[in-house]
């Protein structure tokens, strides 16, 4: 099906990509076998850190007249495999391509490579006084991952996700060719929303080599708040109460007592408070403390009503940066946790949270394994990990999979989505099309033939 | 290509659907033979007004299995001949399909069938203190349409579009078969965005019946000024400032006097003030008067720096009918103000918009046309539009085409798009190819085929 690279291919890729850039065979590091999901490795052939969109499109129309597969990888953080070359071939790697291009005052607006990471982008436009909201907990994936998953972050809850903020895209089409959808335009009605299709393709369509994102101005003022409650169920039940309370709030994260603990221990620090069970992260943000303090006190007033022990400020440097910390931590710490571990990234409408925890809860009794999680209550997103805790293959294989196949169950019963912001993948296909169903699948795998007729590009994920 | 419709397909169409719900050749209104567009007038061979996603799947079905061309229509309010049945066959109307199915408080959704007016969902949720903010100039248009459109509206600056506040829909495919894209969820990475590609596909790639928008708490407070220039120019070259000094505001609008004009004539009634050539009318909204308070007189100081003779407050109940119904009687005053007319539609990026409205008045002295303009400084997006004043048949046509050409050619020049919101549909197709390139518009077709491999659904529109 594809051509395995030969010597010829390598000669006319170092034709025009100087040493240094390119790596062959075993002169490529371990690293760009995998991504973060454990348990999926496959080295590239050859593997390319592009410096321009004119480079990407030259190796696709090269391994487009030639069937080579081609991987487009920015820092590999990704959880479902999607960033691997199953197909070996070549694997571009976007993160020389992390040059911020275009500070647009006037139409508040950001041009950037892909390779950008996200703290770089965040930090750059704050110190302007600028704002790009989405804010997923890794902060060093690229700009061009953030896109390629539509990632979403804590701040969905009042801003959105990736994809409200991803006002044009620059993208190399499989056969080479070079395409500019959407731009710096707030409205669209040209055509079909060719863009909108990109963002979370997780690479399979084209490859994204320049993105124009939204600004918004940054909020003066943000003010977080810790609410302690004795049990995780009182936790989640209140999530609902505040949504219907219409108060306006940045960010709303849950987090139980053992998964704080195992970043206690991850990142060797205190958490301010650890008499409790559960705990919720509230943050506000506004122009004004003033109008931010009335939309907290309504807040913090009804959470006690609803069984918070407590309201802390998360107010001095030190409280936030311990409670900050320990948010940022969380998947890292319940990995360092175990040997290896699998992840469950659904979104279910925000009244089920509740209960879609507590049905963690019994999926663990049930099938043996435990199963910390953590997430963002306020949009819905809950990010459960199944840990092998030393556990044989064989049997770690059979729960796992029993597990997962009850928690997108209980996903699809309360009309969830497999994949909140992780992606597909290669990891979660099986389970994307259980839920879609046969009719969807083939759409994608339709649209897929449209863009990549070869199959060039990232195969085997997603459908 | 397409089958004649005859008795046996009439026959098996009534099996199901009632008398006094469809209507066949001569027993149909002349209104469905058009849209707001003129110039283009085909009637359908059957009208079918459905009650339910079941009925629109059985129709698809035999339309599908006879290859049968099929237009699905709601107010007919469009401007581009989107609605317009261009092969004949069975035409689809939702306007009974008007019913609210649910809000759910507790996921700040509203799901509804496509034939609701904008003007009754926009009600029905501020009478409960919710707010659905997409606030396009025609509010008899249905939710299908503006969801079909992807219409915008003045509140763009600050909410966005309707595609931001669509979560869910429910879709008939071209085969009959439905299917549930998206649901109440927040997020969403599982697999390609067939929802957003629908969005904006003018009816093209299915038809929608049913969908669940996001809804927003209502802002308690909205404050509306007008300000007073003495030429067009000096009003819009104000707009980027006020972007810039980062103010929160939910619209800017631009109006000429020569249009104010035509619609104090259109409405026999007076505007406040007609002693200055250009008006920029500015809305703020939030939860409390002391926080607008602060953003109006920050931009009010600044508007009155860069030009603005005053600012008046658009406060009494007198004020305020006289100013919105102004506004909002603009497009139907233009048209009243001659024999018929076309649209321009374009988007630009924010800071282009006061270039191109002096373009719009070089190129009505160029081509000999009357070119009046208004619309939405604030996020780029103008109507212009070409009047006919009586001309000859043949001298219209190339005036017309000329200006055309001149105007998205600048459109194109400012890194804008051919429509804003009003879409492509039948009448700016060769202007979306121009702008796209042939290779955007081969994948267009290309999905086209993926999801109506006969091309049975509103045939020759969009692309």
């Amino acid at each position: 099906m594809y051509n395995k690279i030969n010597n010829e291919d390598i000669a006319y890729l170092k034709s025009f990509i100087p040493a240094g850039r390119i790596f062959v065979g075993e002169e490529i590091s371990a690293d760009f076998g995998h991504d973060e999901l454990g348990g999926i490795e496959k080295m590239p052939d050859v593997l390319i850190n592009v410096l321009s969109t004119e480079e990407v499109s030259k190796i696709m129309k090269y391994a487009y007249d030639h069937d080579l597969p081609v991987v487009a990888r920015g820092s590999g953080t990704d959880l479902v495999g999607a960033a691997v070359a199953l197909e070996g071939g070549i694997m571009i790697c976007t993160s020389l391509m992390n040059h911020i291009l275009e500070l647009d005052e006037n139409n508040l607006t950001i041009t950037v490579e892909p390779g950008v990471l996200l703290m770089e982008l965040q930090a750059y436009v704050e110190e302007r006084d600028f704002f790009y909201p989405p804010d997923p907990g890794e902060k060093s994936a690229t700009i061009g991952g953030n896109i390629s998953t539509n990632a979403g972050g804590m701040r969905a809850v009042k801003y959105g996700v990736t994809r409200d903020f991803v006002r044009g895209l620059t993208v190399v089409l499989p056969n080479g060719d070079v395409e500019q959808l959407g731009g710096k335009v707030v409205k669209n009605s040209s055509g079909y929303d060719l863009k909108d299709l990109i963002i979370g393709s997780e690479g399979t369509l084209c490859i994204i080599t320049e993105a124009i994102l939204k600004l918004l101005p940054k909020p003066s003022e943000s003010v977080s708040m810790l609410l302690p409650f004795k049990t995780m169920e009182k936790a989640i039940e209140v999530v609902p109460e505040i949504i219907k309370s219409k108060a306006s709030l940045t960010a709303i994260e849950f987090m139980s007592l053992n998964t704080i603990n195992y970043a206690e221990d991850f990142l060797g620090k205190k958490f301010p408070d650890t008499n409790y069970e559960a705990y919720i992260l509230l943050t506000f943000d506004g122009n004004s403390l003033r109008e931010i303090e009335e939309e907290y006190n309504k807040v913090v007033d009804l959470c006690l009503e609803h069984g918070a022990i407590d309201g802390y400020f998360v107010d001095t440097d030190e409280r936030k940066k311990s409670v900050w910390n320990t948010r940022g931590a969380l998947l890292e710490a319940i990995k360092a946790s175990t040997d290896l571990m699998d992840e469950c990234d659904v979104v279910v409408p925000k009244d089920k949270v509740a209960k879609f925890i507590k049905y963690t809860y019994d999926v663990s009794k049930e099938v043996g394994l435990r199963i910390p999680s953590f997430g963002h209550a306020g949009d819905g997103n809950l990010h459960v990990y199944l840990c092998r805790d030393g556990l044989e293959e064989k049997v770690w294989e059979e729960r796992c999979n029993k597990a997962f196949d009850l928690l997108y169950e209980k996903a699809i019963e309360y009309k969830g989505m497999v994949s909140g912001e992780h992606g597909i993948g290669y990891a979660k296909k099986a389970y994307l099309k259980n839920q879609l169903g046969e009719k969807q699948i083939e759409l994608m795998r339709g649209i897929k033939k449209v863009f990549d007729p070869k199959n060039i590009l990232n195969p085997g994920k997603v459908i």
